[in-house]
């Protein structure tokens, strides 16, 4: 499922020289993405360094043939879920295809690029529905802890990889402004008022991007679950605490959520990633076997994600005063209780259809330690100790102007580095 | 708003002669929905008796004029979603365009006609997002004391319209077979286990259609919340309540809801529901005033719809045996805590943008009394105590084979009645 080919190795260097030493797209990574150069329609597209690979002028330029060809075209168009519905095998084609075409050596090709800062990014793939689980254990256990101290995690956690319904029209690309949402607060004395959200946060996850997928009342077997999966996101999903604290009993997170979500413009494929999978960490000595349709020889031993996750924030006093964004986080992914494949099977048990381009959020991913919390509720210890920023400004949740930008990067030894591009967005009043 | 005209005349009657006192669809009806006649692309329709009105055909017969052609073109594609974001002027020059072209005394055009039972139905719509509420407060009571006897309601239920988003992938038309969820179940003793779900149930909710959207970050006001919804249909929420049990905490219902929702296929309008709004029901002695941005005086006093909410289920014995299906309840819309309006504005409170097509489920509705219980978890005290079908069996959940039908219908004197067609499922094992 993960082979390693010659699309990874770390001497490969292209023609497109901005993207030999890229932070996020050296040739190495090749995300799909759907893009609008100025004035004319939005496409798909391949990230290059500082660049983006036309998929429709390839498409059309008759330089791919049989199934990287066909997964060209299937990209061509506004959103990407066509060649998200083709599945694995053509996508590896046309992979291999555009390693071999951007390569040193290869004939420069400047017609088929566009730069990227002259584009605007889209979603990459129109959303049918959008899921969010809860797969992030500390985040779970730390969240828990403020409701229940002696015991945060609920009975049915180490079963069943708890997820929930989200909205989807109000995901929106990477880079816009998140409108701070009104809703109830119930004060601790009185009745409920309606204001401005007093405890805006981010959650730092990954997006899950459905490739191939099923049919009504027919679920997908662990040992398929990762062939269906497309490619990885960073995704933001805001919360307003305060609301989600008076509204989410008895069904759970509503309009705490569904105000906005962001989610990078690329979409890192499995091909990509197959350098950085892990062996899930072994369940902690107690902690019950997952069920059989959940558990799978091969998934436990490549399913996980060595992925770096970082926050940062930017206030506007910070912009101002010219400092850098600062770090509130760096995590790793490795520790979501559950893999993708995992969620993706549970997703399905019950004949639940899947469709291509939709839309799997991990949960907030937390590390154990502190300096890998991966949303200001943690950080803050629920709201009752601030954090300190550079410029001796202080936090407990997020104030108009700040903007967060969050980062996942992988590396390994052997390997070339490769990020999924930023996950930005600023509070506004 | 909801204003009575021409066509509402309970002494209207048409050329397409069984329209003419049918339950359903009589002239004073003409609900909007999607249709395949055999072997030939879909397209929106209108029922009339039992006959469908092609759209297409309409659109392209030269008989429209204005707004009502521009509706007629909207909706002759597969789908009702352009005709729905017209909002209600064009739908209602449409409504009276038809009302006339159909009137006795207007010339018969069998050309523009199908016959219902040639044709298959198709989800009216698209659905971008499901969302489900929680408005039957007498359904949220019995479910609540199952839990809490002492305490059956949550402390937000009187303030918040508690709703979750939904699946909307697994919504189907009225008619097919539901397949029973594979699910994890948690035994009173030992470890969960991996089976089909044992307490299946039914819901019987109404669906409410979005018709124009509203963007994001641009809140509904409750006095406009009404102009936003394009119509109706009957809506059975299945549930797996073992699944449900052991999943919802804390982030509430996934699987037990998203393996299948039926809604029945045609969209009754608002225009057509005029005669049947009634005033809200004021609230019991001590419930607290809503919050402003919930409240209009005109949604208070027109907002409630007055119609009955029917449930019958057919058992494969029964059907042997040639008897009809069996009455489960009869209960009434009226029972709402919340008008359609009150949802609608809530949704949109936070900035989230609803589109047109979008689906809201209003909860289960039940009535006080025990024969207006809309789900077998109340009808049977949580599967305690059994209730007896005609010939001698019995049920506490939906057994393989077991038919439910749902009907909706509104009456009024001095008004024609009419009804919303079936809301129809088998359970498949």
């Amino acid at each position: 499922m993960f082979q390693i080919d010659e699309t990874h190795a770390p001497s490969l260097r292209s023609w497109v020289a901005s993207a030999n030493g890229h932070a996020d797209f050296p040739i190495q990574n090749l995300p799909l993405g759907s893009f609008t150069p100025l004035g004319r329609p939005p496409r798909g597209g391949i990230a290059i360094g500082d660049q983006i690979l036309d998929l429709a002028a390839l498409a059309a330029s008759g330089l791919l043939q049989g199934e990287a060809q066909v997964a060209a075209e299937a990209g061509a168009g506004g959103t990407l879920n066509p060649l998200l519905a083709l599945g694995a095998a053509p996508r590896r084609a046309l992979r291999r295809a555009v390693s071999a075409l951007l390569a040193e050596g290869a004939p420069a090709r400047p017609e088929l690029l566009h730069k990227a800062a002259d584009c605007t990014m889209n979603l990459p793939a129109q959303v049918g529905d959008y899921t969010d689980f809860y797969a992030g254990i500390h985040h779970a256990t730390n969240v828990g802890k403020l409701f229940r101290p002696d015991n945060p995690l609920l009975p049915n956690y180490k079963y069943v990889p708890i997820g929930y319904h989200g909205r989807a029209s109000s995901l929106r690309p990477s880079g816009g402004e998140v409108k701070r949402p009104l809703g109830q607060r119930k004060p601790p004395e009185g009745a409920p008022v309606l204001a401005a959200s007093q405890r805006l946060d981010y959650e730092m996850e990954l997006g899950i991007w459905v490739g191939a997928g099923n049919a009504l009342g027919a679920p997908v077997a662990i040992d398929q679950a990762a062939s269906h999966i497309a490619g990885y996101s960073v995704f933001n999903d805001w919360s307003a605490r305060d609301l989600q604290a008076w509204e989410y009993q008895p069904l759970g997170p509503f309009l705490a959520k569904s105000f906005h979500s962001t989610v990078s413009a690329w979409i890192v494929t499995p091909e990509a990633l197959a350098p950085f999978r892990a062996a899930q960490a072994p369940r902690p000595d107690g902690d019950p076997q997952p069920l059989p349709y959940l558990w799978s020889e091969a998934d436990q031993q490549n399913g996980a994600l060595a992925l770096d996750l970082e926050v940062l924030i930017s206030t506007t006093k910070m912009r101002e005063a010219g400092l850098a964004p600062h770090r509130l986080s760096l995590g790793s992914a490795l520790n979501m209780y559950w893999t993708p494949a995992q969620l993706l099977a549970h997703h399905t048990i019950n004949g639940c259809n899947l469709a291509p381009g939709d839309l799997l959020g991990t949960g907030t991913i937390s590390s154990p330690e502190r300096e890998g919390f991966g949303s200001l509720l943690e950080l803050t210890d629920g709201g009752k100790s601030p954090i300190s920023l550079p410029n001796g400004e202080t936090r407990t949740f997020l104030e108009d102007g700040d903007e967060v930008l969050m980062r996942v990067r992988a590396h390994r030894d052997g390997f070339a580095p490769i990020g999924f591009g930023e996950c930005r967005g600023t509070i506004m009043g």
